[in-house]
Parts: structure tokens; sequence; C-alpha cells
């Protein structure tokens, strides 16, 4: 079953994308084809939109809207299709909750743009980069340390912390000298608390070296194994909490290592 | 007005929460205290939470759950405050919009695990940091290329860009050379439709810079304004659509530059 599914808002349209997929979750049957129409805000942008979907086939679309002004509200809930104006509902049931009327305007929901916020997230990233793949000296500053093989999964995850979190994540590889002497790499023994291990399917982790370096023994699914098992040792030995990334996406590992290290961070 | 809001999820919760930040922006006036509580996906941890919120004030908060399960809802349903289940009611919408009945599982809406999806993210993450900040030769294989001055926000948008919608990114720094010449970067020349230009307050950025090398000639606002006239002036001589990124959230830009340069792709 093919079904059109179409996310409007006057802002970016990540909240109807975001929902949206939460919600497709939930109908695995449905072949859905996406569609985001962002920054819908002006009337005849509006408009405009609505004649467009008028021509186009596929009246049976789905339509989240998320849209602030009630202008352009009224336009899209005309839209043809079928309309869930989950944001007016929603506000409706804060403005209940809270006994007061909303404001109208198009919000800055996503990344706060209060130059503090803003900063802290810089920084994340700044911080990240630099202690990307067991660069960098000093750990003092960092929230988290996340330990693993190549390729399994650290550098995406320490970017999406420090994007979505403004969590200063570093990230150290494992790598034979450490499975040699099963000790914890000295550099890391002074930030025990702060440390995360990825662990990964050895076979999805030979599928993605083989991608970077065809027929290496790097890549081979014998190394991967012998270094995914010593990986797990060192993380058992010394009591690293640790989680299989390989059926799980960076936002999981991301929110899970917050959980876990109980990091409270608001996302951005 | 000082008020709790929760977001409760069996998930990670960023569904909850970016849902949540968008509301809160039509309530300016209310000081929110944000709490998120992710991974609730027992009926013991969702008893365990609401023992644990009995024994604190705040019976007035309101809590926005998005919760897959069945029986941990009910639950949840019961916890002191005002609770929006607005997961359960967008998928009753969505269901008989579908005539398909929900599956109850907590579903993996973000990230998508799709190993070949996540490939595609992998693939530009690395693309991003290889192309950062003018490094890499070759933009064949960009999709899009940043160009604006020093801290004008080009990495942490072409990360964005990679993490979230698995497009390739590269940036490139313009400096003092390309403004005496006045003349578009030989390296960029061939790929005029792949760009697009950052620019930034002055102001704003001075502060920036100053935060990164305090005293700097680098960072005194006389340079800034400069560098930024200069910059906007190139933008404009060679048609570049740009976008003042001052007030502008990560996401904002984002999403500005997908729309412009109408690069159609789903958000993960």
């Amino acid at each position: 079953m093919k079904r059109q599914i179409l996310f409007i808002s006057d802002g970016t349209g990540i909240t109807a994308e975001t929902l949206g997929h939460s919600l497709m979750t939930q109908f695995p049957g449905v072949d859905f084809e996406e569609r985001r129409y962002a920054f819908i805000d002006t009337a005849e942008k509006a408009e405009e939109l609505r004649q467009q979907l008028l021509q186009q086939p596929g009246d049976d679309r789905l339509i989240l809207l998320t849209v602030a002004n009630q202008d352009i509200r009224k336009t899209l809930l005309d839209l043809p299709g079928q309309v869930l104006d989950i944001f007016s509902f929603a506000v409706s049931w804060m403005s209940k909750a809270l006994g007061q009327a909303p404001e109208q305007h198009v919000g800055h929901a996503h990344g706060m743009v209060d130059p503090k916020a803003y900063q802290r997230r810089i920084d994340a990233i700044n911080y990240a980069l630099t202690f990307d793949d067991g660069l960098g000296r000093d750990y003092a500053e960092a929230d988290v340390i996340l330990v693993g093989v190549s390729r399994s999964g650290k550098t995406p995850t320490c970017l999406y912390l420090a994007l979505h979190f403004g969590v200063k994540a570093a990230n150290y590889p494992l790598t034979e000298n450490d499975f040699d002497s099963m000790n914890l790499p000295s550099m890391l023994a002074p930030w025990k608390d702060k440390l995360f291990g990825l662990s990964i399917d050895p076979f999805r982790l030979a599928q993605i070296r083989e991608a970077r370096k065809p027929g290496s023994s790097y890549a081979k699914l014998n190394t991967c194994r012998m270094e995914v098992q010593f990986a797990e040792r060192l993380f058992k030995r010394y009591r690293i909490p640790f989680l299989n990334t390989t059926e799980t996406s960076i936002e999981e590992i991301s929110a899970k290592i917050l959980s876990v290290l109980k990091l409270e961070k608001p996302l951005y």
C-alpha cells in the first residue's frame, strides 16, 4: 500500500517530520512517500502550495501541519488530503493547562538562538573535532569519552551529542596495543566514570570496514571478530557500560549514553 | 511563571522533546523547567517514575507522552500532572485515515536503522570532515558547498546537514586573498550551482572570534566588518544565494539551504 505523507510547516518542518517518522513506525505495512514543505510562511506560499497539490493525484494523502500563523493555517486546513493539525491541537491543550493564550508567531523551536546556548553547542562541536579518534591530550573537560574499535560508530555519536545536547564527547579508538596488555589505556585511566563503550556485530563491522578499505586485513571478518571480542572483554573487566550499535541509530545510542551516565542535557 | 514540563517516552524521547520545544515557543512568558525521561519501556520503570513524581511537588506539571506500548501508557496516563498523550491521538488519526490498525511496538523512528541509510549518513559525515575548511580537492561529489568568512557557522551547518539529511556538504573559508581579487576562488568556479553563502552580523562575529582568539586582530570589529562586507559583495557579484546566520539556528540554516537549493532529502 502506497501513500503520500506531507510535512508542512511555516518553520523548518523538523517538528512535523520528526513526529511523522514516529507515527510511520506504527504502520510498517504502508509504503509512505514523503515530502517536506518548509517555510510556508505567507498566505501566497500557502495558496500556491494548495494550487499545486490540487493539480496532482493523491487526494488520500496524509498531511501533518505544524503552523503557528492563523491565517496561513486556514488555507492549509483546506489542502486536498487528510489533514492533521497537530500543532494547534497541542497548543490548545497547553493553553488550557497553563491558563494562558498562545502567541501565534513562528517559533525558534530548534537549536534555540540564545547566544549562550549557541556557544555551548559550538564549543561542544569544536571539542568533538579536537578530541576525535584519540586526538587531544587531556580529558578533564570531557563529559563523556567513547571507547571502541575503529568504525564502531564513535565519531558520528560524538558529533550528535555535541550538536544536539551540547555534550563534550571525546572518543578513543581501541587498537592492538590495548588488546595485548588488556589494560585500560593510561590516558583513560583517570576518567573511568566518563567512559562508555561501543560494540558492534563483527559481520557488520567487516562490511563497514570493507567499504572503506576493500581487501585490507583490517576489514577481514577474523580481525573484526577478534577485536570486538577483546574490546568487550576490556569493557567487562573495567566495568565500562557498553552498547551494541549494530541495530541502533545514532539518536538511540546518544540518548542511551545520556541516560546511563545520567547526563541531564536538554535537546537543542 | 514557573512550570515543570516532562517529556516521557519508551524510546529516546526525541519526538516528545522536539514537539515540546515547538509548543514552548508559543508561551514565551512561562519559565519552563524541563525534564526528559527516556526509555521508560517496562511497566516497572513506569511505576517507579510514578512513585517518584508522587513524592515531588508540582502537581500542575505538564507531561508530554510519546509511548507506543499500551500497558505502559496506562500507568503513565495516571501520572500526577496534566498529561497530553499526543502520540496516541496522532496514531488514532492516522489509523482512521489509513484504515489500518497500528502496531504497538516502540519504533525506530530516528535515524532509521536501515544499513543503507546509515551508510549514507556516515559517508556524508566523513565527507564533511574531509572537506571542512577548504580541505579536500575536488567538489564533484558535493551536494552543497558553504562559503563564508571564518566563524560564520559553516562547520556546524555542514555536520548538521550530514547527520540529519545525509547531504554531502563541503565548506570553503573566504580569506583576504579572495577579497583582494574579488573573484570567485578558482576551486569554486566549476560548481557555482552548489554554492551557498553564510553571512553574519559583524558585532556577533567579533564576539565569537574574541572568545576563540582573545585580543587578536582577527577578532577586531573593524576586521570583521570589512570581511563581512567583502563576503556579501562577492555573494552578490556572483549571485550566490546567502543567509545571515546571526539570529538563525543551525536547524533553520540547514533547512533553508535545502529549500533554496531544492535538495529533496528526508530527515534522518
